[in-house]
């Protein structure tokens, strides 16, 4: 897949119907993945005013025509596939909030809110009017999926201790899983990249052979059970979904695996939640089940279909979870009033803390989809203690992925190496720079001859002739300059210049990704070769800067903090040239700066190490002049 | 009240044990404002290792003698105070997130979930603890303060109209509540401001008069209505609580309007809440109630006592939303499903939204407050129609008091007369410098004469013996400096200094409010004065800088963003003086600009129009480059 077409039309269609599959078909995937990229996907083309591509689209929508607006509508679109996924509108809200945007604003709350609140409207309305049960499974399950909400939770202080040690135990199995993920993912890229597209349907095959002989292997190690009569739901279940798959059990009882492995993800994780159903299932039951999800969740991601991680890894939690309450309750009946199924919630809660290290969206999430308030206050303490565990020794699941797809995502805060760094380390990229009234030769020259987005503009003091450093100019700009064609004869007198009028601001809105002007599409004559242009009016004067000797991760924190693409570099002490260099992201990206300086090597960070240093950073001097 | 006292344990012994006064007194005000402010108290406590002026004090606090732990641990405590004024943990986040904090950092949100997890899991605890009744009052609402958590919603496409419009005349009805708020805000500052402390105990008893005289007056008013025979709850009451108050009215009878007015506060809500209940009370009951209640509020609030401003809000929206919601129910019975309180819960949302304009926060706030999940669709609806319409017309009540007090809290975006501005128009305050060896007499006379926290340090080149700015040194810096005294005879021939080893880091530790030292303490003899110091070592050489022809709203960008309190000013074309100017958080007060530059004043931001011209700014070019 191309940069340009990670949100693209032809990405969105793939997701929608790859998803439609690989869930369909038994593959042990989530679908909530695919529907945060799809709802990115969404936006994304709406901001760029429809597909061009598919003939499809809009003119009003030109409006986020610019990078700030189109990146809001992408972290909204996100946040409405939460929202859609999970049925869980706040929930979507923080997710976006939390793991989606690397920029942050304020009124993004608002906008995203605004996005979830329309989705949850329609999401409600349709299902009311769905629920004479015309519109298939749809609405079928509620506005709560599972619902667990008339479930008093009585918990004794005494009760905090065991629900910590699950917190723990969780964390260590949570960041386990991605470490033994990382590992896998390294091996399926090598895979996938040094073969052909064959290897990658073999993949997924091989994965689709294992699953299915697993789900039909593994039940024939299940229990019968005598069915329960304290219950109204039919047993054995003679529906589709339901508690109880009768498998090769006598009349009267059921299979406890085969409940849990024959049905949909979404039932199972119903089943392992449900209250009141003490001993439904045995402990070899849970443990066969939490192995083979653990495992299958493991080889199923990254395998080439579109996938999601976030209910595999809840419906192992979840088991775990069940197991120690089925342990709680054995070691002593009157200790534990919390119900096996408000465990399998925590449990759940335990396994994404360590995995995916969210805290406040997978706690709002998993409240939206119970809908048990009660419980609030233990799911935030295991989260608490299963992230707190899990950033103890490795990335999260997310930003592993994101670290091994080589993305130039930048994370929040500079690492300690930066610090030792000054901006002009990295940027010393050749620099290309080009005049206030340019030849069209030369802008040419220089467009085709580097790939560089924007280009520093210098104008001569009219006095001394030194360089002065007038502003910045972007390629995109000066593609639209070009294709424009009002080239001036020669060089003007004086400065008064009307190119401004030849052109609507709208010409120079961003265009839409697959869709930007190249210059090998600009054909010029060899007359307008030698005319000039005037490039004052289309400068950026007032760019954002650092000084050369800055350090390199306060460099960062304004590139960072602000959302920049250029951050122009210009000397402290003015001796020669007026500009330094332009630090884009890529100059910020760790493989680049430590190939440059591999003696930082050493310094670069490992988790334990900042995690213990914390502490004594904040008496470090530097430091505390920090924020001055 | 002095500025360095708003977070002193002074101010905590007043909030807290004025606010159970003010509460209990019957005060017509909440209890969740001082919470807040206390939650914030403690932390800014803490974060300065204790209070001196009371000798508690704890070494290990040290660790937060820094502006940004200090900042991030204050935003934490008022998330805590929300979590236990509305015993909702998440909503407490969100409001940290919303409200209180202008300098929003990731990991932010993980340490608020930290301080609210706690807060919850003792508030569970000890209620569980305290189910006995052995603690009063305490524990017996239970965790969910006003549960209507059992009640299913179900409700018609048809009936997002009403609820729609139920959120547009809410809106309008909040933020005329901040309107008239201001102009009554305004009046009560003049009083306070120009006469002794009498007056201020002079209108504390009016206040409670007025109240006084409306809660026993009004209920003479109300209806004897006869007491429904399909509830559990005796009628009359005869507890301390309940919903049903006889004030003489028959047996078998109660007093509507008593009934809401002789409850405390967070009884009146859930009675308003209350679902089932149809006809509990009369138009013309509910009609006088939030009459009383919206002028009540408006009056109270500014008074000098600990107040909170969301309990009146809600009581006042909640019994507009119940009106609206008999109105439904009369208009066609078939029509609407939703019960009464649910309206309430509505209205309670809608007015909420339209003074106080928050989202997320206050949607899930008013979730945790009822325990109703199905409820949270329309809750979303009605919050962003409310404050969609309050945002056309005025500023949320909180930022309004924020710029009646004249506090320097910067909005989160430039306003649009900025751009009009260069960096170097506002900052030409005269410049204090310091050389890189100085003087102890200079640097006394700096610190005495000037008060500015941060002076730029200026090296001379070797050879050319031109200025260079070398960095920016803080006053509190300076001070542990001479109070060290460790002076150098004379003016050293190499730069080599050891005068870091006479330091530990923690001595340049962020003192604590109101423990800052002063000039004043240090006492030099003139033998000292004589003598220099080498400010190098200490100099922050790397401060952020902005060229003095950047536009002043992205210099403004980049303190904000960053969250800055000195922005280094460097000439874009050296040819003298190596620094312009240093801006402060002064420089980008509204009021000292305009003071400067009347003629933008006519442009200065109308909010309506500020609404229209959106959708044209976004076209505008200077915009687009805005990112680049």
């Amino acid at each position: 897949m191309d940069a340009e077409d990670i949100l693209s039309l032809k990405t969105l269609l793939v997701k929608v119907f790859g998803s439609i599959g690989s869930v369909s078909g038994g593959i042990y995937t989530g679908k909530e993945g695919p529907l945060v990229h799809s709802g990115s996907c969404i936006a994304a083309i709406l901001g760029q005013g429809g597909s061009k591509r598919y003939r499809i689209s809009w003119r009003w929508l030109r409006y986020f025509k610019n990078d700030r607006d189109r990146r809001d509508l992408i972290t909204c679109g996100a946040a409405a596939g939460v929202a859609a996924a999970f049925r869980a509108p706040v929930g979507g809200v923080l997710f976006a909030l939390e793991e989606v945007t690397s920029w942050w604003r304020c009124s993004l709350i608002w906008r995203a809110f605004f996005a979830t609140a329309l989705v949850s409207v329609v999401l409600q309305t349709s299902m009311a009017y769905c629920s004479d049960g015309g519109c298939g499974l749809f609405g079928s399950g509620g506005l709560i999926i599972y619902n667990i909400g008339d479930v008093s939770v009585n918990f004794r202080l005494a009760e905090l201790l065991p629900v910590g040690i699950l917190g723990v135990i969780g964390g260590i199995f949570g960041c386990m899983f991605t470490l033994i993920n990382g590992r896998i993912l390294r091996f399926y890229f090598a895979l996938h990249t040094n073969n052909g597209p064959m290897i990658k349907i073999l993949h997924v095959a091989i994965v689709s052979l294992i699953s299915t002989a697993l789900m039909i292997g593994l039940p024939w190690l299940g229990d019968c059970i005598e069915c329960p009569t304290n219950i109204e739901e039919t047993c054995p279940t003679t529906e589709k979904s339901g508690n109880f798959k009768r498998f090769r059990c006598p009349d009267g009882h059921y299979n406890d695996l085969a409940s849990l492995i024959f049905d949909v993800n979404n039932e199972v994780v119903r089943n392992l939640f449900s209250v009141g159903t003490t001993n439904e299932f045995t402990y070899k039951t849970l443990f066969i089940y939490m192995v083979q999800s653990y495992g299958l969740a493991l080889i199923t991601y990254g395998t080439p279909v579109p996938s999601g991680l976030f209910l595999p890894i809840m419906i192992t939690g979840a088991s775990y979870g069940r197991i120690t309450g089925m342990v709680m309750r054995s070691l002593s009946p009157g200790l534990s009033e919390l119900d096996e199924g408000l465990y399998a919630v925590l449990g759940a809660a335990s396994f994404l803390g360590g995995a995916m290290r969210m805290t406040v969206s997978i706690c709002v999430i998993l409240l939206e989809l119970t809908n048990n308030l009660f419980l609030l206050p233990l799911t935030m303490l295991v989260l608490l203690i299963s992230k707190s565990i899990g950033d103890l020794f490795n990335l999260s699941v997310f930003d592993q992925i994101i670290h091994l797809k080589g993305l130039p995502f930048l994370e929040e805060h500079a690492d300690d190496y930066m610090k030792h760094l000054k901006a002009h380390d990295v940027c010393s990229s050749s620099l290309v720079t080009l005049d206030a009234v340019e030849s069209v030769r030369k802008i040419v020259d220089t467009l085709q001859r580097t790939d560089h987005n924007a280009f520093p503009v210098i104008v001569k003091d009219e006095v001394t002739q030194q360089p002065i450093f007038h502003g910045l100019i972007l390629r995109s700009h000066l593609l639209v300059l070009l294709r424009g064609r009002h080239f001036l004869a020669s060089v003007p007198k004086d400065s008064a210049s009307d190119a401004t009028k030849s052109f609507k601001s709208v010409d120079f809105g961003k265009p839409g990704a697959g869709r930007g002007m190249s210059i090998r599409h600009i054909r010029l004559n060899p007359a307008e070769l030698e005319m000039f242009l005037d490039l004052r009016p289309f400068t950026n004067t007032s760019p954002y800067t650092v000084v050369d000797t800055i350090s390199l991760s306060k460099a960062y924190a304004v590139f960072r903090g602000l959302g920049l693409r250029h951050l122009c570099v210009i000397p402290k002490i003015q001796s020669g040239f007026p500009i330094a260099g332009i630090l884009t992201r890529h100059d910020f990206i760790e493989e680049h700066i430590l190939m440059k300086f591999p003696h930082l090597k050493r310094a670069k960070w490992t988790p334990l190490q900042v995690h213990l240093s914390a502490i004594r950073k904040v008496l470090d001097f530097r430091n505390l002049c920090k924020l001055s």
